[in-house]
C-alpha cells in the first residue's frame, strides 16, 4: 500500500467523478501502464502483491489492460501449447500484443452453446475464416476491446470438413500493430458509456471472412490437423477452469467491495447525528439507533462471512484443480457447484448490501465524495457477468438434485451435502442460548426441505404427464428458492467452522462469535416462513431469536467500529469523504463542494448564453453546444 | 407528447450519457427554459399538461430551475402575506428572481428542528442577520442553488428579544441581478458530482451576517413584528402542507420509474432468447421462463399498485388540504401518517424493483443505452429526500401507536383503521379459490398483530424499569416492521377496491384481476414468516398460496406485453434501445456503440501518448493531463 500511495505519480490526478469518461480512460491508461512497469522494478510477482500495488495505486478503477493480465495471458498459458506459448507469451509481456477475451456476443451471454461467431477451416490455405454471421452475432462487451487492445482470443464455432465442433478458442489479431488501425474485415470500437466502468472500453467486434493461421486455434486440447480432421480434447469440461477461478474471484471482491462499504457508512454513522433522543438533549449518534444498527451490523457480518467463503472458495479451487491436472476429476462437479452458487449469493447478498449502506449514509451517500456509488456500480455487474446469478443457481440445483437422487438410491454423498440426509421431522433444538449447532441445524434443516420440496414439485409435474424438461421449467423458482437456501447454509457454516475453529484470542473469538451469531440469527428472522412453515421453530423460539437479535445488536455496538477498523483500509483506497479514518466528515464535504469542476468558474457561461437573456424576454433559440 | 417530441428543438442534442456534466447542465438550462417559454406560448397552464410536455421534452433530466417552480414560487404562494406576494410572484413568473428552497444542511436533514442556521432580529435597523455559525451548519444538497439561482428562502432558527422562536422562512439574495456574482457575505456554489442528477446544480450556501429587511420573512402565519415581538401562527402544523404535496408526488413519480423500468424489461424479455429449452431446439424468449416470471410480473403488478396508491394520495391531500383551509384540522394526523407511509412504502419498493428489471435486461441493463441505469439513479433519492425513509416509517409508527392506544380506551378509529380491532385468534379464510378479501384479510391480520407486538415489546421494556423513550428506542425495529405491514395492507386493499369497484370492460377487470392477486399473492409467500408465525394460515394454506403463485405467473403471461404497452411510453420518453415498442433491439444497441463519443476517433490520442511508448519500453511518466 505504501509504496503506492507515497508514489507522487498516483497523487497528481484529479478525483475520477471530475473528469469526463475519455479523462477516466485516458487517467487510467496511464496507472495501469505505470503500475505495469513499477511492479517489475519492485520485483513485485506475486499476485497478491500486485493485487494491493494495484488497488492502493488506482483504487477503483477498472484497467484498460486488465482483462489482458487476468484472462488474455493466463487462457495462453492454460490452452496453448507450448509452440503458442513461447510463441505469444514474451510479446504479450512486453506488450507488443495487448489482448483480451472475446466471448460474449450481443445476442449471447450464459449460454455459451448459443454464440454465433463461426471459426471455418479452410483446408487449401490451411486458414480459418471468422466471421460474424448476423447482427447478434457480433461480439458485444469484452472488456478493454474497443481502443486498447490489438489481439483477442475469439471464442467460434468450429466449422470443418462440413461439421460443427463446437466452440473454441482462436488468437485473432485485431488492429495493425504499427498504427493501431483495424485491419481488413475488422469493425472493432468502444460500446458507449455505461452505468459504471467508465474507465474500461468494453467493445463490440464484427469480423468479416477474417483469415488466420490453423496455429492459431489454442490446441493444447482439442486439435485440427493440416487436412482438417479435428481431434477431440480428452475432457470436454477441462477448459472451463479459468472461468471457475474467475468465478472464485468473484467471491472475493463482493465481500471486499461489501467491507468498504461498511467501513465508510459505520464510520460515518458513528461521527453523524440525528435527532434529540430526549426533548433538548443532544442529538445521537445515529449509530445508536436500533433501526440503524438493524441494517448495518448484519452487513458487517456478511462481509466477514463472504471474506471466509472467498478464502475457501480459493483454495478448494486450488485443491481441486490440482486434482485435475492430475487427472482425477471426481470433485470437479462439486467444483463447479461451489463455484456457480458462492459467485451468485456472494455478488447478490453484498451488492445489495453496498447499496443499504449507501442509503444509510443519508443524502451524503448519494454524492461521489462518499465513494459509495462507485463501489456499487464496480460490485453490481458481478451478478451478470461470467454467468447471470439466476443461471448459476439453476445450476447448483441441477447439481442438488442429482445428489437427491443419489441420496433416495442410498449412494454416497459428499460432505457438504451430507446435511440432506437429515431427518426433516426433526424439530429445532433452539434454547435461550441460541447455540451455534442449533443455528447451523436450522439452515441445514431448511436447505434439505426445499430441496425435497423442489424435486417433489417436479415428480408431481412428471405424474401429472409433463415432460422432464417441463417439470424442470414449471419448478424453477422453488429449484432456485432451494439453490439459494443450499448456499445460505454452507456461507453459514463456514463462519461459524471459521469462527469455532480458528485459533485466535479468546476476546477476538468471542466478538467475532457475536457477529457470526448476528448472521445466522438474522439470516433467519428476515426469511422466517421458510423455516417455519413446516413447524421446524416454535412460536417460541421465534421469539427468543427475535429478542435475540435485538440483543446481539445492542452486544456488537461497541466493537462495530473496531471490526471495520480491522479490514485495514487507507483513506486512499476507500476515496471517501465519509469513510475517513479521523472522522472529519464534514470538512472533507465542504473541500470535495469547493474542488467541484461546476465551481471553477464563479458564473457559468450559460449564465450569460441562456438565463439573463430568458430574463430579457429573449430565448435562444438554436444556438449549438 | 406530440407537441414536444415533434419540436426540431429537442432533438438536435446527443443523448444525455454522451455529454460531459457541464454540458448536461447547460442543455438542461436551455431545454428548461425553452420549455418554459413553449408552456407560456401553448397556454399550456393546468400541471398535468405542463408535466406531460415536460416528460416528453426533456425525459429523465432533472430541471435546473425545477425547484423555482416546484418549491420557490408555491411557498411564497402558500406561506407569504398578500404584499409578499404581489411583490415577489412578478418577478418570479418573469424568472427575474430564480430562486430555489434552502432547508437541509451539511448536518442536518430529515430532523428540521436540529437546523443550525441562524435569523436574528436586530430592531435598530429592522432587518433580521443571518449567518451559518458552524460547518455543519452550512445549507447543503438545496437543488439548483449552487449555479442557477439568484434567491432562495432559507430555514432557520428566528431569534429576536433574546429568544429562539424555531424554524422560520427568510427570502434571501444570494446573487446579483445583473452580474450573478455572489453578494457579500454569501459563499455558494455547487456541490460536486454525484450518483445522478448531473444536471441539477445541489448547491452549498454558508451566511456570513447577511442582512435582509424584516420584510423578508415570510409572514403568512408568524410574524416578528417592528419592534421585535414575535407573534405564534394560529396552528404549528400548517405550514408543512407543501411537504405533504412533495411527498404525495414521489408516490407518483416512483410508480411512474417503475412502469418505465417495467416497459423497458418486459418488452425486452419478450425479444431476447436465451438457452435451448430442448437439445438442439430453438433458444427459448427469456420472459418464458418462470425464474423471469417471478422477478418481472409482481413488479409489473407493484407498479399498478403504486398508480393506484399515487392517485389516491392526490386526491386524499387535495380533499383534506380543502378541509384545513375550512379551519378543520381532524384529518392532519391522517394525512401526515399516510403521505410519510406511502412515500416511503413505494420509494423503497419502486426503487428495488427498478433496479430488479434493470438486472432481469443482464448484461444490456448496465448499460446506458438500456435507460435503466438512469431511471434508478433518478428514483432511488425519493427514499432519502423529503424526509428520509426510516425515519418516516417511525413517524407512521407513532400515528399507529396513538392508534392502538385509541383503540384500547374504546375511542373510535378512522376507517382506514379500523381493522386493528379484528379478532387475532381468527384464522385465515383462505381457500383454493384464492379470494381477493381473504387476501386483503390476511395483510390486515398481519399488520394488526405486528402493531400490537410492537405495543407489547414496549409495555415490556416500560415494565422492566425502562423509560418511555428507551423503550421506544428499544422497539424501533418492530415498530418499524409494524408500519410497512400497515402501508402493505392498506397499498393492497385500495390496488383491490380499484379493481373491484371500476367500472371497466370486464376482459380487461379480468387481467387487471389477476395481477392485483399477484401482486398480493407474492407479497405473502415472500414475507411468509409475517403471516404464519401465528399460525393464522397452516400448511396446506401456505401450499395453496404458493402453488397460486406459479398459477398466475402462467396466467399474466399472455398480457404481459400488453399491460406494459398500456402505460402508453413513447420511445421518446423512455430512451431505451431495450424497450423500443418495435422491437429493434439488436439494431439500436449497435447503433448507440457506433455514436459513443469513444469512438469518435479510431485510434485515441493515448495510444500514442502512453501505448506505444510503454511498447517500445519507454514509459511517459509524468504528462499532464
Amino acid at each position: 500500500y505504501n509504496l503506492a500511495t507515497k508514489d507522487p505519480f498516483f497523487r497528481k490526478f484529479k478525483p475520477w467523478a471530475f473528469q469526463t469518461r475519455e479523462e477516466q480512460y485516458e487517467i487510467c491508461l496511464q496507472k495501469h501502464l505505470y503500475i505495469n512497469k513499477k511492479c517489475k522494478e519492485l520485483n513485485l510477482t506475486e499476485p497478491v502483491d500486485k493485487f494491493f500495488y494495484t488497488e492502493a495505486a488506482a483504487p477503483h478503477e477498472n484497467s484498460p489492460i486488465g482483462l489482458h493480465t487476468v484472462m488474455f495471458i493466463p487462457t495462453i498459458e492454460k490452452q496453448g501449447t507450448e509452440e503458442q506459448k513461447k510463441r505469444w507469451l514474451p510479446l504479450a509481456e512486453s506488450l507488443k500484443m495487448i489482448g483480451t477475451y472475446a466471448q460474449t456476443e450481443m445476442g449471447h451471454g450464459t449460454f455459451i452453446r448459443g454464440l454465433e461467431t463461426t471459426a471455418t477451416y479452410d483446408p487449401r490455405t490451411r486458414e480459418f475464416i471468422l466471421n460474424s454471421p448476423t447482427i447478434t452475432s457480433m461480439k458485444y462487451w469484452p472488456g478493454n476491446l474497443g481502443k486498447t487492445t490489438n489481439h483477442c482470443l475469439v471464442m467460434a464455432q468450429l466449422y470443418t470438413q462440413g461439421k460443427n465442433c463446437g466452440i473454441h478458442m482462436f488468437m485473432v489479431q485485431i488492429r495493425d500493430l504499427e498504427t493501431h488501425m483495424p485491419l481488413a474485415g475488422i469493425e472493432v470500437g468502444d460500446i458507449g458509456p455505461k452505468f459504471g466502468y467508465g474507465t474500461n472500453d468494453n467493445g463490440f467486434l464484427r469480423l468479416s471472412n477474417v483469415r488466420i493461421p490453423r496455429e492459431n486455434m489454442l490446441m493444447r486440447y482439442s486439435k485440427v490437423l493440416e487436412d482438417g480432421t479435428y481431434v477431440k480434447p480428452p475432457n470436454a469440461k477441462i477448459a472451463y477452469g479459468s472461468m471457475v477461478l474467475v468465478r472464485a474471484a468473484i467471491v472475493t471482491d463482493a465481500a471486499r467491495a461489501l467491507a468498504q462499504a461498511c467501513v465508510i457508512s459505520i464510520r460515518y454513522s458513528a461521527v453523524r447525528r440525528q435527532t434529540e433522543v430526549s426533548p433538548g438533549g443532544e442529538e445521537a449518534q445515529i449509530i445508536d439507533y436500533q433501526t440503524q444498527q438493524y441494517r448495518l451490523f448484519p452487513l458487517l457480518a456478511t462481509s466477514y462471512a463472504m471474506y471466509f467463503a472467498g478464502r475457501f472458495m480459493y483454495d478448494f479451487y486450488l485443491k481441486t484443480t490440482a486434482e485435475i491436472e492430475g487427472g482425477n476429476l471426481d470433485s470437479m462437479p462439486q467444483l463447479h457447484a461451489i463455484s456457480a452458487g458462492l459467485k451468485a449469493f456472494s455478488s447478490w447478498m453484498c451488492s445489495a448490501g453496498v447499496e443499504t449502506c449507501r442509503l444509510c449514509c443519508g443524502g451524503h451517500g448519494y454524492s461521489h465524495a462518499s465513494g459509495l456509488p462507485k463501489i456499487y456500480i464496480d460490485v453490481v455487474p458481478g451478478c451478470t457477468y461470467e454467468g447471470e446469478n439466476n443461471v448459476m443457481m439453476l445450476q447448483v440445483a441441477r447439481f442438488l438434485m442429482k445428489m437427491y437422487g443419489k441420496l433416495q438410491n442410498g449412494e454416497a454423498l459428499p460432505t457438504f451435502m451430507q446435511y440432506m440426509s437429515t431427518d426433516l421431522n426433526k424439530k429445532s433444538c433452539m434454547t435461550e442460548e441460541v447455540a451455534l449447532n442449533c443455528l447451523v441445524m436450522a439452515y441445514e434443516h431448511r436447505a434439505a426441505r426445499m430441496i425435497r420440496d423442489a424435486a417433489a414439485s417436479m415428480e408431481k409435474l412428471v405424474q401429472s404427464g409433463k415432460s422432464p424438461v417441463e417439470a424442470w421449467n414449471g419448478s424453477t423458482v422453488m429449484l432456485t428458492w432451494a439453490a439459494i437456501a443450499h448456499c445460505h447454509a454452507f456461507v453459514t457454516k463456514l463462519f461459524v467452522e471459521t469462527v469455532v475453529k480458528s485459533r485466535m484470542d479468546s476476546k477476538v473469538q468471542s466478538a467475532l462469535t457475536s457477529l457470526c451469531k448476528l448472521y445466522a440469527v438474522h439470516g433467519i428472522v428476515e426469511n422466517l416462513g421458510g423455516f417455519i412453515q413446516d413447524q421446524f421453530f416454535d412460536s417460541k423460539q421465534v421469539k427468543i431469536l427475535q429478542k435475540k437479535l435485538m440483543q446481539l445488536l445492542a452486544e456488537i455496538r461497541p466493537n462495530a467500529v473496531a471490526f471495520v477498523d480491522a479490514f485495514d483500509y487507507p483513506d486512499e483506497v476507500l476515496q471517501s469523504c465519509l469513510g475517513r479514518y479521523d472522522g472529519q466528515v464534514y470538512q472533507a464535504l465542504y473541500d470535495y463542494a469547493k474542488s467541484s469542476p461546476m465551481n471553477e468558474k464563479e458564473v457559468l457561461d450559460s449564465y450569460y448564453k441562456y438565463i439573463k437573456p430568458a430574463q430579457n424576454g429573449k430565448y435562444q433559440q438554436y444556438s449549438k453546444l
